[in-house]
């Protein structure tokens, strides 16, 4: 699992600030969380490609998350045959999506699923072969999705000392037993392959929320993540404005991933009022309280290795 | 009048590459003609300000051309008073930019009058005190409006001998002459302005063209202008696909230029087929063709000098 860092700003694109979105790349499947304003420039300069593009989660519906989709919609139909999209979000972005469509006569060829949740549905948004996106409603001044992607279990680690004194031998039956098929020895016996794999592993779990206040369900959906991109609009000497416009300061982000267990947490969503250099300030903060925190930095890949 | 270039990209953004967008001034005043995805961020690296941006022109509803207006919609809010805005464009503007409000929220509390101009509709499309802008039809694929922006004539040149001659001090009356009243002088003979003052004089003539196939036009829009962004998205080796996709090859936007004697030609709206190294092409047969072309550059200004 790699997250690319697409942009980390909030509000609206700056020179030399691209706007919050976050692309995960698993056993080669690229999910897109949010795309504003020019989100397709930082996906082109690192050569994401779009091949494997099939899966965009929108957190909500204010422009600097939303308006980039449009273009990177149009970008993904200059490939032969793109195969069908999904697209997750709250009430109202089928609305958004084709309304636009309408008025700019795009013209898109390919398949569009556009999934809405709204507060009482089902926490799981998303499933394929590789993860299960989860999502929490956040607090924030319009209804926003927060969401948790889990990489499936993978099966125990394998004992191959374990396999070969139960008479398997080396070869292709040990692949077997790895894949979780019950296999028969050249001796005749049964071996079923919880004799031979340990317990089952978890996957990797990224979390990607934003916009909201600090609130129970963030911390609920941050649990032990790997690794989490949180909101941070302000630096703590501006907490009433991040009160008022339903934000956080890099102290309650940091604060909710602490007591949420979070592994790497990486500060994003930066208010257009704090200049390059004192993104030192959101890292420092945030570290006096979680200690492996820092600012996501635009254009930074950060390999998650597997869980033992 | 000095002109700021955005963008010079067509289609979508790409890296090191921005929207085709240009931005007039007139003194002090602001003019932006189209705003593609990501627009806001070179008009805010250029320090064009808001304060005096009242109007916007749009070529035509393709989302490399527009999508950017509700980013600077937004921004245009976030200073005090902002006042009445100006929008002219085609049909359908109007619900694009309403559509997009509702959908997305979007606060901004101050007026906007969208003007849409359709085939038979009168060409000159807004009036201020210190400009005209006229329109033509252009041909594309979708209703298109080529503009050109004619700042309002000069009195002509002031003749301070001849005024002497009449019996005029120098002094406040040498202004009142220049500013087109008539004086008393004090011997008490009558003086009017046109006996001290030259043939007016005409102001300068910037024309924004694009995306268009070769037309008649394209051609009268041009006539004579002191400076002229035109579309060239393709090479003529190109030709058939600028053809297809209705648009022109540096050749033909030169041959265009040439016929209507415009003085200064940029070209812009490249294909993101061609690379960095490839403008220079274009350049080379534009500049066979018409000897003052050029391809426009991003963040670049050119001052136009009042004619004579």
């Amino acid at each position: 699992m790699e997250c690319f860092v697409l942009g980390i700003g909030g509000m609206m694109p700056m020179p030399g600030r691209r706007l919050s979105s976050v692309a995960v790349r698993v056993e080669g499947q690229l999910y897109l969380f949010d795309g504003g304003e020019g989100t397709q420039v930082p996906y082109k300069e690192l050569h994401l490609g779009l091949r494997s593009l099939d899966l965009i989660a929108v957190s909500h519906l204010h422009a600097d998350h939303v308006l980039g989709l449009p273009g990177l919609l149009m970008l993904r139909g200059q490939m032969p045959d793109p195969g069908p999209l999904t697209i997750l979000g709250p009430p109202g972005l089928a609305r958004f999506i084709r309304n636009i469509r309408a008025d700019l006569r795009m013209h898109i060829r390919y398949p569009i699923e556009i999934k809405e949740w709204s507060k009482d549905a089902d926490r799981l948004a998303y499933r394929d072969a590789l993860v299960n996106i989860f999502w929490q409603p956040l607090e924030h001044s319009v209804f926003c999705l927060g969401y948790r992607m889990e990489e499936h279990q993978r099966p125990g680690r394998f004992d191959p000392d374990r396999a070969r004194e139960l008479g398997v031998p080396a070869g292709p039956l040990f692949g077997q037993l790895q894949r979780g098929q019950t296999i028969t020895t050249p001796q005749g016996t049964t071996v079923e392959p919880t004799e031979v794999l340990g317990p089952t592993r978890r996957g990797r779990h990224m979390v990607f929320a934003t916009d909201t206040i600090p609130c129970r369900s963030l911390v609920e959906l941050l649990d032990a993540a790997d690794i989490a991109f949180v909101e941070s609009m302000f630096l703590p000497d501006d907490e009433e404005d991040a009160r008022e416009k339903k934000h956080m300061t890099a102290a309650q982000a940091a604060g909710a991933a602490a007591e949420a267990k979070v592994q790497q947490l990486l500060l994003f969503h930066i208010s257009p009022r704090y200049e390059r250099r004192e993104l030192k300030r959101f890292a420092d903060i945030a570290r006096s309280i979680h200690p492996n925190a820092n600012v996501a930095k635009e254009g930074q890949i950060i390999a998650i290795p597997l869980p033992d």
